[in-house]
């Protein structure tokens, strides 16, 4: 997607030096736009764990780079030994994004296997680009099956449609077209008219900061509000679908996203608008039955709630909001429970959030599910 | 209620003199407690247009002094168009607080009627301290039938009960005591362990600035939350009562309160966990049948939205939230249907959210209503 004009994917290899990776450093958008060059493995660790990249699926592809970049950076003896470290350092930066730890270990797994290899560096490489690649085809899936959905309001509505969003399911989170935003991007440049509600999603405002953004640089219509307001204009039949992302979603169909994901499902469900989530099958827990007593769910600092980050006209300042004896409680996710789920848009197309519905479209899931109970 | 261990009201004449009439500067809270002298009222129009005093009950008072300042500030020849003139400006303040123009309705018809009255002033003055008396011994009734519904929870529990509120329906917005505040300030002082989730209540912020304010100021244990994390405590058992303030309320039960605040109420209906309304009988317009077609619903500015004022340790500080080309709007209040309503909590009792419950409660309104449409 854009920014400034240009195309960009949210990591790549640097034109100039292919032994760099670069970013977009999200922590500091939309204020300033900077990209940071990472040259180590530990570089890769700071920019997951400090937040530089987030969303599940770039920071699998950060990692990965990561574990490339280990191979760039090793100058001792035991290369088994630093791969299986540097493993396990990038897998402890964010402990609960699951395909994190699967990207890394696909990575040590597949350099262990061709350690002797004449050109590990360059198959390496490959497999890194080819982890991107398939995340980008997975986005651009799901913006195609979701693009109907929105054609289809268009179709009887005749009017722009107003598509209400949580949080950043974007581009930024992934490496390009996003998740709930792809169908978005794919409908607006196919001419089909909306506007998007974007919740500003406390405390981080990753939907102020960042969905805003990204939408803005490809003039999709769209406006802010507070997290509290999507109920008020769902009554006033001024929002005709809602579409979000999902952290985790289980194999009968909960969905764990963005705390407040749940409150805004609620309100779907009352009046009567589609609640879509949107999201690789990468998402799916095969293991998890039942979303509110199995998704742990991640407790973050208190102080991301009782401080903020805006534009003061010069830099990024931290202002406190609430006051100095006052505490904090930071949840960072919500159930939605698969009865408010309209339905899940994945890279092999729309189900219902059900286990039949789920497991038609993933059969190998059956299989996965019995050959790990097996082991148990 | 105290502010550091002294008992104060949100509005008061000056001990030293008795032609000052002193409020909280509210702005600032709860960053700088700072007192502000009005002399005139003129004074009192822009402590309401500014928001220095802001809730309905307060708002009311704070304009009925303004008329009595009018009084003392009084020079010419004709009182009778000053005071007239004085009201219409005072009204204009705020114009959608509809007991604001009451109070000022009233005050102004009590001194056209005393205009020759040599006590003018004297019985002036005693009319707004029964006003502020009024509103006081409303609230204080509000908080004993509401202590009722917590002491009920606490008998089957045997534990702190958690009670979830949005927005700020605090003694700040009204003289002391509060509306919904009161039951919490009620049990509290009578030894029931509580604790409140304080939902932050964006754009504004006024649970994270004003209700963790005097809950702190007072004692009592609370936590303050996105208004995103409601949901997820409701669905782990977290919450055992919602209590919420209202702005008007029809006849019919519908509650027009603070933005976000019908999110809470399905979520809480979703979950079993009771929702109540605590609100004076002043709130309730006896002309509405619907509240989601009929209450008119404020919209305000769109930088509430895009901007936050907090505290940078120095001053208080206001931060761009948003991208510079990206739009925000901002709707104040959003209408809870009665149907997820467990209750209303007035100064006359608790009764159902539904019409015969009302009218049993305050059976003058059906002639009233009766005599309106007779006028029409």
């Amino acid at each position: 997607m854009q920014i400034n004009g240009k195309p960009y994917h949210t990591i790549w290899l640097s034109d100039e030096n292919p032994s760099v990776v670069q970013i977009i450093d999200q922590r500091k958008l939309p204020f300033v736009f900077e990209i940071l060059d990472l040259q180590t493995p530990e570089d890769c660790f700071h920019a997951i764990r400090d937040m530089a990249v987030r969303g599940a699926p770039l920071i699998g592809v950060t990692a990965a780079y990561g574990m490339y970049l280990a191979l760039l950076c090793f100058r001792g003896n035991d290369p088994e030994k630093y791969l299986n470290e540097t493993a396990t350092r990038l897998k402890s930066a964010r402990p609960t994004a699951v395909n994190l730890a699967y990207a890394v270990d696909e990575m040590l797994k597949f350099m262990l296997q061709n350690l002797l290899a004449a050109n590990l560096k360059e198959i390496s490489l490959a497999n890194v680009e080819e982890m991107k690649s398939c995340e980008i085809s997975f986005s651009e899936k799901i913006g195609e099956f979701g693009l109907k959905i929105i054609e289809d309001i268009f179709q009887k509505k005749q009017e722009p449609v107003n598509i209400l969003t949580h949080c950043n399911a974007g581009w930024l989170a992934c490496i390009d077209w996003g998740t709930a935003t792809a169908p978005i991007y794919k409908a607006h440049r196919k001419g089909i008219p909306l506007h998007v509600w974007v919740d500003e999603t406390r405390p981080r405002n990753q939907g102020a900061r960042l969905t805003a953004f990204e939408l803005g640089q490809e003039d999709v219509p769209h406006t802010v509000i507070a997290d509290n307001t999507g109920g008020h204009l769902m009554q006033q039949g001024m929002v005709d679908l809602v579409i979000v992302g999902s952290d985790r979603t289980t194999v009968t169909g909960d969905v764990a996203n963005k705390i407040g994901t749940y409150l805004k499902a609620l309100a779907a469900k009352d009046n009567g608008i589609p609640f879509y989530v949107a999201l690789p099958s990468s998402t799916f827990d095969w293991q998890m039955e039942d979303g509110n007593t199995e998704i742990p769910i991640e407790e973050r600092e208190a102080d991301e709630v009782a401080q903020i980050e805006g534009w003061n006209g010069k830099s990024i300042q931290l202002v406190r909001l609430i006051p100095e004896n006052s505490q904090a409680v930071n949840y960072g996710f919500d159930v939605t429970p698969a009865r408010l789920v309209t339905g899940l848009i994945t890279e092999r197309g729309i189900c219902k959030a059900n286990r039949e519905s789920i497991t038609a479209l993933f059969p190998e899931s059956r299989i996965n599910k019995v050959q790990i109970s097996k082991n148990k």
